[in-house]
């Protein structure tokens, strides 16, 4: 199960992640995939860089799977997490979830973006134009200004 | 555009969907992936036969992507569906939308699925232990039982 739920920094294949869910008794997948976008409320992104405190960050990927798996039932869950420098249009993030029928293949998928923007450890500094900036957390609520919290200033909660 | 909007005999590769959706406009692509599932209401079934009046039927994949322009908009879209048979977990619908942000991907991708089964024609053929059936519809309220309906009998409404 160990590598369903990782972070990487290697290109992203999403077919791996995906034949990873197919399976006899699943007649749906739904295959979530976030690339990097030019632009963000006007301003012009040259590049991304993530960092992550890793073993961390995989332990709440797989929680997020096990969340899907308690309200859904029946599912079969990959989630994988780029880090390092990524360029313009490269695959961040690629979610793949497969259940019986299509309505709880869209919603668990759903569910997982946003779950790993609320409790997964992965700090995005923005290269814009005009700057850098260390995105906080993922919903983009709190920004860590220069620098990423350190290992020991984060909780596990 | 043309090849955006495919029936195709030859099973389908994701990653050529999504590869053809994703650009610098677009931080979310969402994917929903249609497989042959073993089980449905506890009958078993073996393998599936699609059969699809082409030219009809890719001309509403393309009327369904136009849709979601509409609805949408800033949106690109891709759809195949594989005819032919069918084994257990082969993939037959592969869809692919691309958007500024995450929400409207998942919206517009879930429109995609219940378009193609409402407007596509293309019909399906359960291979079951115990027998066969054309399911009519793809919202399998209606059957054609042995037959599927002649070229001439359907409306291209």
């Amino acid at each position: 199960m160990t590598n369903k739920f990782r972070i990487t920094e290697e290109p992203i294949n999403p077919n791996d992640c995906i034949e990873k869910v197919v399976r006899n008794e699943a007649g749906a997948v739904n295959t979530f995939i976030g690339t990097v976008r030019e632009f963000t409320r006007g301003k012009r992104t040259l590049f991304l860089e993530y960092q992550s405190y890793i073993p961390m960050a995989e332990k709440k990927l797989r929680q997020i799977g096990d969340e899907i798996q308690e309200r859904w039932g029946d599912t079969d869950t990959v989630i994988v997490h780029r880090i390092g420098r990524l360029e313009l249009t490269d695959i961040a993030v690629v979610i793949a979830v497969s259940t019986p029928h299509r309505a709880d293949a869209f919603e668990a998928s759903r569910y997982a973006i946003e779950r790993i923007k609320e409790i997964v450890p992965i700090w995005k500094k923005e290269h814009w134009e005009d700057g850098t900036k260390w995105i906080g957390d993922q919903k983009e609520k709190k920004s860590y200004e220069k620098k990423i919290p350190l290992e020991e200033e984060m909780c596990d909660g």
